[in-house]
């Protein structure tokens, strides 16, 4: 990976921005000069004839149009042979991408052109990813620097869930999740469709689960189908998800006759596991699904069709005489064996319509037919367990973006990490990839978006890029600008977070508390001070908080940190700059706070941030006279940061981080 | 108008931020206690029966779950007269909105509710945006404090026109112009379609109009229809324009035999004026016209038709000796009579097809019927005599949104003022209202909303609100809020700035940019160092630059100049703190300049923003130390400021304006 080291630093020398790219290439050479990206770029397919290949080179500088705005006004190369970019690939590709294709490309831009080779359409639409990204300003306008590059995926999975039943995500937020994905070479788009809190697909067969299951909120079959349509003009798989026989309850208002338990049932609005799941005894249950899974099979074109199965308690198999007996006569046990008795009758059905069944580490077992691949959540020890028991296998355990870890923790589990890394060569090759899981009890359409990116670029890499791609700061630094430049995807997870500060502030003038938010991270699902215990949430609780809108890494205290830890002199000015902002924010966030509800709950948080502010401060001016502090105001600071780190508001003060760094260093030189 | 003042103060006792309402209303008296809007938010309909009034309930409450952040899943109340919102109308409503309806309405808020009543349904979406402007956080939450209000429009024409021939306007930008529009009550959307450098509809009887004259962009029939659908639900009007018999080479492709010069021709790809117009003295022509007419007349619902009419020069006709010899023949001058002549011909056929005809200023003359409308865009002495001469007009002059003047400078244009103040009673009746321009010579998909609001919002208020609205201290503050909350109808004037800065600095951290940036003003056209001098612009020209992405009015510098002339010790620190970000600023900026050409011609305004920051601490520090200053040092900065004051890369330096008040006032203290 030296490559792109030499790369940018050629870069730099010749006056033009860094590229940013992520995930990075495999193998990437610089040559001599640069293209110029101006508005006589055309595009054009010189190889086999593919209509998702032409719609893609229109599509990619459709993008090139808007991340530099240079009119496209005809694009498409009268010649392709005389096109800016030329992209050849050597068969015409599938009609849908499918699980294991080559995805590999070259790419060669000079002076003169870029030449983009693949065998296959998907490995084409990867290298025109690459193109783009590679398009920085530079010395006379926009350019890319000539460049060799060889690249194929580590793995062949690469993939995000997607929860849109805890929380409605319109046909949009799919939409431009999509266009967001295809920049960072994922190719799995895993549509969580149903669970507790609402059956999110329109069935013609069974109509009362939309009806009664989704508050209006359901895709149409049509629209299903334009989103199947849009990830596979971006190389991007479906596969649809149907929780089963757990986190059903959104099914059982309109068919209660499913459930283990009397109903009537109404959708869940509460977090966490129901009791209430299907009941696996009836030969009526498998009726209802051969049915069901045959109207969806048919609707989903992807060969792989996921049936969940986590998360079954047994309690309502053991409240349920009936059930209880079956279980008894049966030999099996409550819930582990009856659920095993299920999935097999599930998988008899799913593979009768030519797919092939995936579940979550629950479906493990050894009477599991072999051919069905196992989604981890728990650990990268079922993992590998799953693929040394014969199955193929995708890693989502430490993929969980909805727990808001810094992109650094998910960037550091490898899916071949862990106990994975004792498989024999055989039983590794089935770990097919990873899918970061985005669930969505505390985001909704217009936070989801913040929730999933950046973070999910570094995932990306992760599943893309070699092995030993592995440099945090170097991961950082790029992700910064795939951030800024996700924007022209559509994707809001900058954008909205502006508008969301001014609601708090009722549109007033709301520097003093961006101040605030920008020194804030929104703490998640999951982990100490968890979202989860702060408060009572339902699926009606509005998210229209700082917490809300605050992002799970703060950009700012991440160069803060940097600067504490480097401190040259232009570290301690900005430093002392940024503290003097804080010191001075609480009073004027205390005059905002006075007419808000909203604000009212951050008023210790704000006092906390000019306190670290004026620390910040007096610590910077006793470095600067170089007088040693005295132990018992370190130790009474140090107690105080201790204080303030903890979580307020369901945010945690980042702040406090980069301050912390200095007093530390402070206090070990004046030992 | 003293009602507004009262129920601010009194919200702001009562610990709420105060509403934004724009325009503000004819009558308005707070009342005791509050209505919380919360999760149980319904709305109802207790009057006639009205599909757009049922539509419009839905949309306001999926509003009010989007500006509050609140989940609104059964918004519409099972017994309307339980509802949250209440909304009366007398009547069922006509299908389309029409000129002159009466628009007024009633709104009573109280702690049990909402009542909303009015004669059309049109009105009672004007009381329905004021509803929404009514929601601000409080102390505990959302809620509208409450109120009586009496309101009804000045003028019954308050309209935007937008070119979407200049630059092509995806019709998501028309839909969210809508959106937006509806919230400050405008009700004629004028749609410029045709011009030298587009022809924007599809014609099913001309295709080679849109063919040959749009590079592909253009609106098909389905689509402009969805426009008008979109409008109507809102209360707006469609005025759709096709400007001839001048701007019309883009029709000149298709159908050459239309001009009065030889072809062959190409679309207009610069800005200005072009010689080549239609030939007015051939049959084809008018043949050609009122088939062309007799379609659109069918596709736009409106009544009202509008031709252009504007700037045609003369010369294609004098150069043509066919036409030459008609107009002598015909006692016609060139281009005046012939003009005339051409019109007449062209609101016959208007007239045929059931219209009335609008035209540009040109268009007046003592034969054109006293029908059709005038739209004065040359000045309110043209608007005076038009309504004189017997026409109705409308007024434009002053309302040039793409000069990008400031939002006080249109606010404090009436369309009553002027000469039009010397007019009889009903003389002064025929001045139907105004409509604000926004030529697209300069802006494009990106970037036009950020050209047309929020200032429109200001001028939406001109044609709304009672003439002695005129406070503009009142209508700045208010403006701020209203720009803030446009976020949520998709307009993207505010969304749009981050990404635009993002891609100048290569995706780099840009925040030296950012500072550059909202100090910074964009030059708009017209007026003394305007953007067409600056550089050879046209129709392919990329707008990504600094003056692309920069406001045509800071809404820091406009905070700043409040301080510099109040200057209070709190006032003072925040421009200390200021004036110290900008000192420091320009050496981060000229680093990021170092690798990227759109950051060159910066540099020079970067330095002198540092320059500015040095001088106003300076001032500062002088005023702190009760120290007159020398005059020489005081003459000298003088000048120095006038140098500053100068456009530079098409934007000005708007950070001059509090240096110099804090300088002037030092002087005028020092003499």
């Amino acid at each position: 990976m030296r490559h792109i080291f030499v790369l940018i630093a050629l870069a730099g020398a010749a006056h033009a921005a860094s590229p940013a790219l992520m995930p990075l290439p495999v193998k990437m050479e610089p040559g001599p000069g640069k293209l110029a990206i101006d508005g006589s770029f055309t595009a054009g397919s010189t190889g086999a004839a593919d209509a998702r290949l032409e719609a893609a080179l229109l599509r990619c500088a459709a993008d090139i149009g808007r991340q530099t705005g240079i009119p496209m006004l005809h694009p498409q190369a009268a010649d392709p042979a005389r096109a800016t970019l030329q992209a050849s690939i050597s068969q015409a590709g599938a009609e849908y991408p499918t699980l294991g294709e080559d995805e590999s490309y070259r790419l060669d831009v000079t002076p003169d052109g870029a030449r983009l080779s693949a065998a296959t359409v998907d490995g084409a639409l990867r290298g025109l990813a690459t193109f783009e990204q590679l398009i920085v300003p530079g010395a006379d306008g926009f350019q890319v620097a000539a460049v060799h590059i060889e690249d194929r995926p580590r793995f062949p999975w690469r993939g995000l869930m997607l929860d849109v039943s805890r929380h409605w995500m319109p046909i949009d937020v799919v939409l431009r999740n999509l266009d967001a994905m295809a920049t960072v070479k994922l190719n799995v788009f895993h549509w969580h469709l149903s669970d507790d809190q609402g059956f999110r697909v329109e069935s013609k067969r069974f109509p009362k689960l939309q009806e009664m299951g989704s508050d209006g909120h359901y895709y149409t079959q049509d629209q299903v189908r334009q989103v199947i349509e849009y990830a596979r003009l971006r190389g991007i798989r479906v596969v649809p998800e149907f929780d089963i026989p757990g986190h059903t309850v959104s099914w059982f208002p309109g068919y209660p006759e499913l459930a283990s338990v009397p109903g009537p049932f109404e959708i869940g609005r509460h977090w966490g596991i129901y009791d209430p799941v299907m009941d696996p005894t009836r030969e009526s249950t498998y009726r209802f699904l051969d049915a069901f899974i045959g109207e969806m099979a048919h609707l989903f074109p992807d060969s792989y069709f996921h049936i969940g199965g986590d998360e079954v308690n047994g309690k309502a198999w053991r409240q349920n005489e009936a059930i209880a007996q079956f279980a008894r006569e049966h030999h099996l046990d409550i819930p582990n064996g009856l659920q095993t008795y299920f999935n097999q009758r599930v998988e008899k059905i799913v593979e009768k319509y030519g797919k092939i069944m995936v579940g979550w580490d629950e479906i493990v077992n050894p009477d599991l037919p072999a051919a069905a691949v196992i989604q981890s959540w728990r650990g990268n020890a079922a993992l590998a367990k799953a693929a040394a028991d014969g199955h193929r296998a995708i890693l989502s355990w430490g993929y969980y973006l909805d727990h808001l870890s810094p992109a650094s923790y998910h960037y550091g589990i490898d899916p071949l990490g862990g106990p994975a890394a004792q498989l024999s060569p055989d039983e590794a090759a089935r770990i097919l990839g990873g899918e970061a899981c985005m669930w969505d009890e505390y985001a909704d359409a217009e936070t989801v978006d913040s929730r999933i990116w950046p973070r999910m670029a570094a995932i990306a890499e992760r599943f893309w890029s070699p092995k030993d791609v592995t440099d945090v700061a170097s991961m950082y630094d790029r992700l910064e600008q795939v951030s800024r430049r996700l924007d022209f995807t559509g994707i809001r997870h900058r954008a909205d977070y502006a508008p969301m500060l001014a609601r708090l502030a009722g549109e007033r003038p709301d520097a003093p508390l961006r101040t605030l938010a920008d020194a804030c991270e929104a703490l998640g699902l999951g982990g100490p001070g968890s979202r989860s215990r702060a408060r009572v949430y339902t699926s009606l609780v509005p998210l229209n908080r700082l917490v809300d809108a605050a992002r799970p890494e703060s950009e700012l205290v991440r160069h803060l940190e940097a600067a504490a830890t480097r401190h040259s002199a232009p570290d301690l000015a900005l430093l002392r700059e940024q503290f003097q902002i804080w010191a001075a924010n609480d009073t004027r966030f205390q005059k905002l706070a006075d007419e808000d509800y909203f604000l009212d709950e951050l008023r210790p948080l704000s006092r906390d941030l000019s306190e670290l502010g004026t620390i910040g401060l007096k610590v910077l001016d006793d470095l600067a006279q170089n007088q040693p502090p005295s132990p018992d105001w370190l130790s009474a600071q140090t107690a105080e940061l201790a204080r303030i780190a903890k979580p307020q508001a369901e945010v945690r003060l980042a702040a406090v981080r980069p301050v912390k760094l200095l007093l530390d260093s402070f206090a070990a030189g004046a030992k």
